[in-house]
């Protein structure tokens, strides 16, 4: 049995076999050919965070593939209420069939796949968020935009850039990270990249320097610099990340014909400027809907691996 | 592709189908013969308020026409943390087939409209409740009540009168609307039924005073002072409203076998006495079961209009 | 019609019936036959109180048997608003086959069951907790405890040890209840099983000793000494519980091969020690799978007696 916890565990063959396996069932999905691949089983999805994106992908995603989704928000449930995490995995696995967790805590990805006989998804930690890179590259892939592939990153050093690091590892292309100081990329998640980078001849440069990273860019990207639960520190960020706004100037140093992704909620006048969010909305919103497609395939993958 | 915000953008014959599709349904339903309309489409329900009767209506009745919703309460997504509600649009439409809103403000359905590709439907808001005002017509026709028919509507001039307006005015019947001062119907809504009623033969009266509204009427309504949001209010409203509770000496004004519709929550001793809310109350609940019907009947009717 | 409230209402022969249709179907469910038993219902949920596994085993079991649940929360819905529970009731049983309710309060099951048409279930209340009961019992027949069988139960006298004195007086077996002083069991259930015993030839003992009360016992169970509701007693309870731990000295009074049972939450080294609670991690946990099983063989039960 597999988990699906990171990018970090697949190898690139098995992540291109996902991206294949999504576009069929895009094009299934397209023509209203629900197959049942996973005709009457269940996926637990627990969101210890909310997200629109995250849980409306899952929970067609599911009934489209012939089951269900059970949505257990942490008001509803008892997790963190005092039971312990290992309980809650052992009793799940008698229940659903396979469980989809939104956590603050990547640990509790793992402390909960321990105990789990069921596979088990992240669908975003504080860590990664591997689904979402997923889409990212099947958007890219999609667009033909995979031959000799470089991808800018601007602003925040987060979950985002770490999912970033992995994919651009695993698969073999070049990422270009520019961040403030202070908010580089987690230093253990780089050091496995340029580990993976290795095998893949991935090119990974990390710098403080938006306008190098974009230079020539076949891909921009970014994300919000102020994510759920730092809002407190909304002021000194937005100060922080003063000049890695992606803007008309800044999409101006990449290839010209560049695509823009954005993994949303998107803060316009912030990390990317309105003219540019709607100039490559139709990127964007396909990249959103991707989401769904990447997600069935990866319980379609999961389960076949069972 | 039609919208379903208000019954303003609906004809009668429009109007008259969608309740005739309706009784079909009522019929299929009670028979359990759910014929599957709506087969694998999923209906996402985005709830800023709460409720119980439209929340539990759609989610059945897309259930029952063969697919499946999605229940997003506002805490569980991310509308109105920061995105664009045309990002939500865009996403939503995506990922589901038809979409479902109660909010508290109309714009918001109509900026949701603008970027939606799918169709939208007001569940409720501030302004208008079309889904009810379906469901009380459909139980006045179903008593056969709907020939020559004067309708008494008696308290607050929310949006329950706003749709009992529209109705009228757009199917041609007698409506009298008795407001407390300072609670009367929202001007440019009266305006526009009062433009209605021209071509429909409507007639509409509007005054401050419940005995006269209700005298020989065939059909008497009311609905709570406070509205959800308006608590703070309460005692202030309770005072305004005194001499406006239907009770069985107000009933008594009305045609001999008057009907009594509520769209519930009913508040016993303030709008509404409970004697009169028990003697009604066949009617009252078959009102509120139509909801059911009558929004399968809307869903199907948009779907084969997409 | 019937309705599920309490184990007071059922029969022996019944409680049997229920249990061996519960084996049937949990050994479908194994196979993944799952049979349309409750094909095209809607069961409707209502919690005033949040669970992990009431929640999930309800939904999975309406969806393996072929229907569909609506998780209404006390947020979601207007119970509790102001609105009538008969309103409720009276609303439900127009749009939904079948109602659960997990709340606070014996008395709201009994209002809501009067006037609804629809069976009712409870899921969990302050008094009872019959589901649990039944998937205890359950698992006791499983591993064939349940000839000469005794029972004890240390800890709070809560809805838990309510359900046990009513199981055991209905189906005639010895149980042992210890609370500390000031936690006895309610006295009118106490009453209601000696009476119950009369018929069953049950042996019903109630002390203050727990050590007496494991002594020799097949199985021995307990519950958290702090439920939801409860956190301001807290530390007062956790000392007047002193003593009453179900740990590996005290699982030595008891039988060799003797159970142990618990509802979960658990909390080690409290109510349950770390070390006997995995000892019994496989007992607890086809304990909590129970409850779909039982869940499933209700449902199905009380369809075909309405």
């Amino acid at each position: 049995m597999r988990h699906f916890l990171t990018l970090k565990d697949f190898s690139k063959e098995e992540i291109l076999e996902i991206i294949a396996l999504a576009g069929k069932i895009k094009q299934e999905t397209k023509n209203r050919e629900y197959k049942p691949y996973l005709k009457e089983k269940v996926l637990g999805m627990i969101f210890e965070k909310s997200s629109t994106r995250t849980r409306v992908s899952f929970e067609v995603g599911i009934y489209q593939l012939g089951g269900t989704a059970l949505f257990l928000s942490s008001d509803d449930i008892q997790l963190g209420r005092g039971e312990p995490l290992k309980d809650t995995a052992r009793v799940l696995s008698r229940m659903v069939d396979i469980v989809m967790i939104r956590t603050f805590r990547q640990e509790r990805l793992e402390e909960f796949a321990k105990y789990s006989t069921i596979p088990l998804i992240n669908g975003l930690s504080d860590i990664y968020h591997p689904m979402q890179l997923l889409a990212d590259y099947m958007t890219i892939c999609e667009r033909g935009y995979n031959d000799n592939l470089s991808v800018a990153y601007v602003g925040d050093g987060n979950n985002i850039a770490h999912s970033w690091l992995m994919l651009a590892s695993k698969i073999g292309f070049e990422l270009r990270i520019a961040t403030p100081k202070g908010y580089e990329a987690d230093k253990k998640v780089l050091n496995d990249a340029l580990e993976f980078a290795k095998m893949s001849k991935a090119k990974i440069i990390v710098s403080h320097n938006p306008k190098e990273a974009v230079k020539d860019a076949q891909v921009v990207t970014t994300d919000t610099w102020v994510s759920m639960g730092q809002e407190s520190e909304k002021v000194k960020r937005q100060n922080d990340f003063q000049g890695f706004i992606v803007d008309k100037k800044m999409m101006g140093y990449a290839q010209k014909e560049a695509m823009f992704l954005h993994c949303l909620p998107a803060y316009r006048g912030f990390e990317v400027s309105d003219e540019v969010f709607e100039e490559h909305s139709e990127e964007i919103f396909d990249e959103a809907e991707n989401r769904l497609h990447v997600q069935k395939a990866v319980m379609v993958w999961l389960d076949r691996h069972r």
